[in-house]
């Protein structure tokens, strides 16, 4: 089970109506990525609001997840941190805490600078023996890696074995690094699974994703994997507007949220501040949405 | 016919295979338009790549479209500008030209000032007597322009009658701004036509995006004028698949063209430089789309 | 003590060769600052690199400083954090540490949003009951505050005392905020110091600022205070060639830290990565510029 | 003179009161460039406000500046443009003129892509015959061109022979760029002259800046070219508290226009908006800074 492969659901951080952690509602959301049929989960990134957490929060969210999964599927971890230092930190803990693999963005910069990142991705492969997937976020970090230089960190460094790949457009990227990297790299997609299908077809092992009917991701999956394409666009597409939905700009997360207690695995939608949460007429057009689509 | 609602076709700029204005492809494009049953067309947007036109090319362009609408159309003409005094001066040769409207998004800027971005429409509103588009595209133009703004730009300057609107999340926005203004500003969607359904459910009066297949933009607006939303739906869900993958960051034009070019509507789908253009893999891709959708 | 005012100090956390906060080169930072006859010192702001250290460090940081410094001088904590949860949790432990103040930048945000702004701050004026230094450095946060916005803050949550104002032009923001405020809230200058004179001219309490020969800023602070602007004037100019080398984009903190081990201040003039070094050749420009001004 | 050294001066666009292009105001800022002992003066950057002007008006001042400079100095024409085609329109257009140089920013773009920036320079290099001036300016442009880049501009695009370096810091990076390039690249600074001491001494061959006493910055470059750099540094110094006020963030053109039309070279002060305009206080303040410095 060490090798990454196939849909991870991306786990969003369950909160009490008071802001702090649910910690009780983690056995729901790991529940819901075994049954779903995915291989892994993948905890504390954008989707978790690792940026909203305190390191003893971290710490506890990542624990509980670990505990829960009872090795029924992989564990990634983002460790991605502000600085060089704390990401080797957190890695090691993650380590420590018998996380599968870790998962790193670069630090945000203020300006692009790739010889500093791959100091950061050395110094981190320097410190762990578990796979890393290089998080290729830049609408997060303001660092754009050319298909060439994900290569160099592949070839590089031992431990980069994946890549979570959300530049847009990911497609054309997808075609562009595996043609670099062949077999010695993951790719992942992201991007709330908007692009699944392509990215599949283009080479892409999975994706990791928050979108929250993860068992739709895992049908597409298993159809490309099965030879079937015909099949996994058809199903892609009948949830595809769910899919776009899910994943508008600034409200993506309280939308998942929404879901995810429509189906009964978070007792409370809250997303901490300043994130944006969904009004009253969303909730009901995202609704309507799933009524639509027959989703429950 | 001075009255903007409905489909209006965001026009991207022919050009040939030199990179010169093709002009003479000006005319299958407005007659796609018309066919489609857009109620208006617009010309000189980020997707007829304004800012990598010379102000001659601007006229040029500006001239033919309204010589070949023929009063069948309205004609938009985007007029923006990195300053206030050139936005009047495009403004008053769209009014000279005989434009219908103009439109118009913020000088872009260093940081955030409303007031300026007041001033600018401001003298913008002062010298034309003809309406007012208001473009709030935050992704272009690095401006923020909230509800409240936007309904006091409506308020105090008389020619500001419409928004296209491009800060996503939209549908949420629209229902804000509407709140506020009422009938008094028309509000169209952009952002490709990603959340047409959803805006129009919202009040949206219309939209003003590139898609290449308006029709099925006009479809779904006629449906929901119609009062059938399901029918809308069900149109609007069976094309999410292009309308999505159209709408690719960065080489969205390029994808555009490509279609355009497959119907028959453009000689060449070049992009002007450093617009990125689809490889050959990616056109293949959209083609088996475009064949998977029986789109012809 | 609790009424700031003068100049701060910020201090840089020391580290060690290997990267460890280096503890035991705090005294003498602190010592420093007294004997330089500041009124106050700041720690764990971007010149502490708050932003690279664990949870853990920051509270060993906040810690030595406030026994350090024995009550000799006013101890103003940086609290910023990347949601509002985190900001109201670092601010209360800065209060049971026996913080004099709190300093807190908006989280940064993808976009302009400044009703969360405000919710940010006032989350945290309704947890603690120390005063609140709004620092306005949109360079690090991408927040605009506006005069008037700024003025709201202090006008409506109690707690927001103080401004420290990176925002350039420092000084005609300095005049349109006391215009608003008058006496009730107190700006300091930041920016290295590059525009001390003119804030102080323009009614600014001080200053918060890393130069690493605060005593001189003490000087040009007295000259103020003593009604004698050009003595003043003639000694900020006199260091002015420092203030604005050691203020280089990138670069400064590391000056900075040279500068404070040349003094032997510090052990190690070490950043944490990805923060950059300078090279031998500015270093030695460093010290020439350092022995034209006869600074040891 | 077609070689370009020492100091340039940047000119600014003159405007009436009504915000027309103030033609009659040219003669006066060239004889200020000569009186001045400048090399060469520069039109059409940031400084003349290039991107508020209509290219019918950029034409106005290129063909005015040329007529007046009557071959006493270089004239560098500022011709980028936000696509390759125009920037190789208005290259060509300055060669038509008779200048002697272009100056050429990268197109600003969403993300960094240094192969579409090398296309966009190979573009411009293969359509003109006179030397170009590539201007790294990360702050307006959004792109980063590291040393190496630059270098391999300089190596393989013959056309390419100097450099107007303004991003911070520029000293370092003066260095770094040398070591690459030797005599084959001449390295302008830039922003506003705040490190011209520096830049020469590490080999700079002069600075483009609009810098409103030019005479100072040629005084400053003599010293060095003599072997004097401690009387470079005193006269630099001296002048530094104006160099720095002068070149405020948002405010630093109109100081200028202040400055040069206290100096009676300008009718006008007037900047085109949406750009910033000092206020009156702002503007006493540095009559204050002029009269304590001596100048008139």
């Amino acid at each position: 089970m060490t090798e990454l492969e196939g849909i991870h659901f991306m786990m969003p951080t369950p909160f009490d109506e008071r802001g702090g952690v649910d910690e009780e509602s983690i056995p729901a959301l790991v529940d819901l990525a075994v049954k779903a049929g995915c291989r892994g989960v993948v905890c504390l990134g954008v989707t978790g609001e690792a940026s909203r957490l305190t390191d003893t929060e971290r710490r506890l969210v990542s624990e509980r997840v670990i505990r829960e999964v009872r090795r029924r599927l992989t564990v990634t971890i983002g460790t991605s941190a502000t600085g060089t230092e704390m990401a080797v930190q957190r890695s090691l803990q993650a380590v420590d805490l018998g996380a599968t693999a870790v998962m790193v963005a670069p630090a945000p910069v203020a300006k692009q600078n790739l010889d500093a990142v791959f100091g950061y991705y050395k110094a981190v492969a320097s410190a762990v023996n578990i796979p890393i997937v290089v998080q290729d976020y830049p609408k997060e970090t303001n660092v754009f890696m050319p298909a060439d230089f994900i290569a160099r960190l592949c070839q590089e460094l031992e431990e980069v074995k994946y890549l979570k790949l959300e530049e847009p457009p990911t497609p054309p990227k997808v075609t562009a690094i595996k043609k670099l990297t062949g077999e010695s790299l993951g790719i992942f997609g992201g991007l709330g699974g908007t692009f699944l299908y392509e990215e599949l077809i283009r080479g892409a092992c999975g994706t990791m994703t928050g979108f929250a009917y993860p068992e739709i991701l895992v049908g597409v999956y298993n159809h490309v994997s099965q030879g079937e394409p015909g099949k996994a666009a058809e199903l892609f597409y009948r949830y595809l507007p769910l899919i776009r939905y899910e994943f508008q700009e600034g409200i993506g997360l309280s939308l998942r949220k929404e879901v995810l207690k429509r189906r009964g695995l978070l007792g409370c939608a809250r997303v901490r501040h300043p994130g944006a949460e969904v009004d009253e007429v969303t909730r009901q057009e995202l609704y309507r949405l799933l009524d639509a689509l027959e989703l429950t």
